[in-house]
């Protein structure tokens, strides 16, 4: 049995991109398991942009964790030692445990539901056919139900629709382009540099992309969509939203998924022509993804459909070693990913 | 027949609340009614927040008015001379014919469906028992419809809602107010001084008011409505919906009907607090009237039974004399109108 955990520990709320003075990298003992505990080594950290929204002294859509934390991350893990009934030695779990090798914890009386709870466990069903546990985390976990439901629910998209998805090629916007493209809509896509936008095009099935860093979004906009955006599906905020809204169809809608351009800002801002959602009667919803974790077995057969007749696929970058942690999370917020961040904390690549 | 015209023309688009070098007070000869022309005498003009928007050179949900336009608003007026078989002296008709004694208009081959547009004529009915020429401009014009459908179609409240309406003792908030709390909903107000406050509660119906110019909203907020605000009817933006967007309940509404605090300011924003609307889920739809006006008998129905039931009421400012509009016009940003302004362009009150 291992004697060590290796861990990120969330030291000072950060100003801006987490430093190693906000996050601080320890390696420490493992105590003897007690009574009715769980030991779990975790296989998989997801990265994600949100993770930096709960880290926000002020608090978001769940109050901040507190300093001293583990930084929090969801993580798919494989039971290690238990001395817990409903826990077995190589058992697969879920759960929102951080940037650690091992999580420790009282087993409880049933699975927790809530995969967001911090200490709870939900232990993984078989992957479907032809999937593998790493899906849990993107195609049918928050990812997949987040494109899905917004681009449905919120969004209210209609075969022919003109719908416009920023951070096209990321994790949520490109399983966003792949649905509404399913759902016979037009789909213009937003993402950074002419390698993301040709992936959107070509992997993604977008009938085009629009290169923010050097396109002039609004020109682009107004021949890609000269009646308008239907449905605006938007995961960055800031000026990008605000050219989006510029180019918004009367009686549209914005599906208010993200805002990634505001997460290390203090000083986040609506859009400066918020008047416009007036004059074009906009509805504009923010949404999360935890309300729909009822109807997930609805979204998850039409994922898993799609993904089995080729029409959707989730691209995922897999990184390696928990000390790499935070240069993969700087990642996500410079645009150098490639698809949905991974941490596979076996240098083997095996969980 | 009289022989001048006394008008104001738009001169140059305002910076800011408008002044008399803006719009400029002109009188001049009014010539020969020409063959198939209608010559209007305004009665009553409507002075309302939206106006300002129509004049800003940017446009609004409306191209701008060109300079050189009489300033526009919305009219009633009776028919003086006709040279067009659709008109007759005397006929009540309504447009949006601007600040000015008399308009002439080529007479169409009917009515025009659109009261927005420049240069249409529509005959008004009999007003309904106990009612008058003027509630075309009110109750059962463009404030009732905005008040009634902004309230059900958007707001979607439910009887138990709590629901806070800002400019609550204002044209379309006073109405907004009554009827949320005869559709069964805990009403709490937004107005400017005691005087307001307490016609809101007492005139109009409300449960509570919070003087915005004296009181520590969110304060007032936290324990007016303890569990979060449902539905926010917002007429004003600003610091105000920022207020209300912290105090607001998750899945909660806001009816975008107006911003009048940003109007005079061409560097206007949305709420810095925008992240909120994500992380409680918030619905935010911006809405015009002009979208219901087919559905416009389902609310007079409904609208003129709570008149008649005195369940329903609308709190006129009658000004008089064309000269006084843009003093009247300024009054409803600074907060000292009192109830729907309207001029009256006959001394004597009487149309």
């Amino acid at each position: 049995m291992t004697a060590t955990n290796q861990l990120w520990r969330l030291a000072r709320y950060p100003e801006g991109l987490p430093t190693t003075e906000d996050l601080v990298f320890e390696e420490g003992p493992l105590a003897p398991l007690g009574e009715g505990e769980v030991r779990i080594r975790i296989c998989y950290i997801s990265i994600d942009p949100a993770n930096r929204l709960w880290i926000r002294p002020e608090g978001s859509y769940i109050p901040p964790f507190p300093l001293g934390s583990v930084m929090p991350a969801a993580c798919i893990g494989v039971v290690h030692e238990s001395s817990h009934p409903r826990y077995q030695p190589g058992d697969w779990v879920q759960g929102i445990w951080g940037w650690q090798d091992f999580v420790t914890l009282p087993g409880g009386p049933e699975d927790r539901q809530l995969p967001m709870e911090e200490g709870g466990i939900l232990h993984l069903p078989e992957p479907p056919p032809g999937s593998d546990y790493l899906d849990f985390f993107g195609l049918f976990g928050v990812h997949g139900l987040t494109a899905f439901f917004g681009m449905t629910d919120v969004g209210k998209v209609k075969p022919g629709d003109t719908v416009l998805i920023s951070a096209a090629a990321g994790a949520i916007g490109s399983l966003a382009t792949q649905i509404a493209r399913n759902l016979g809509c037009r789909v213009v896509g937003l993402a950074g540099g002419p390698e993301k936008c040709a992936k959107v095009v070509e992997q993604f099935g977008a009938d085009a992309c629009i290169d923010y860093k050097s396109d002039d979004i609004r020109e682009k906009l107004s021949v890609l969509a000269p009646n308008g955006v239907d449905v605006y599906f938007d995961n960055v905020g800031g000026e990008i939203l605000e050219a989006a809204i510029d180019n918004m169809a009367h009686h549209g809608r914005i599906v208010f998924c993200g805002a990634i351009s505001q997460y290390n800002d203090s000083d986040a801002r609506g859009p400066a022509n918020y008047m416009k959602l007036l004059y074009k009667q906009i509805e504009l919803k923010g949404f999360l993804v935890f309300t729909y974790m009822d109807r997930m077995e609805e979204a998850v057969e039409t994922l898993a459909g799609w993904k089995a007749s080729g029409e959707l696929h989730m691209e995922l970058e897999v990184r390696y070693g928990i000390d790499n942690c935070l240069g993969a999370f700087h990642s996500l917020f410079d645009g150098s990913n490639r698809g949905k961040l991974v941490m596979c904390l076996n240098e083997s690549g095996e969980p």
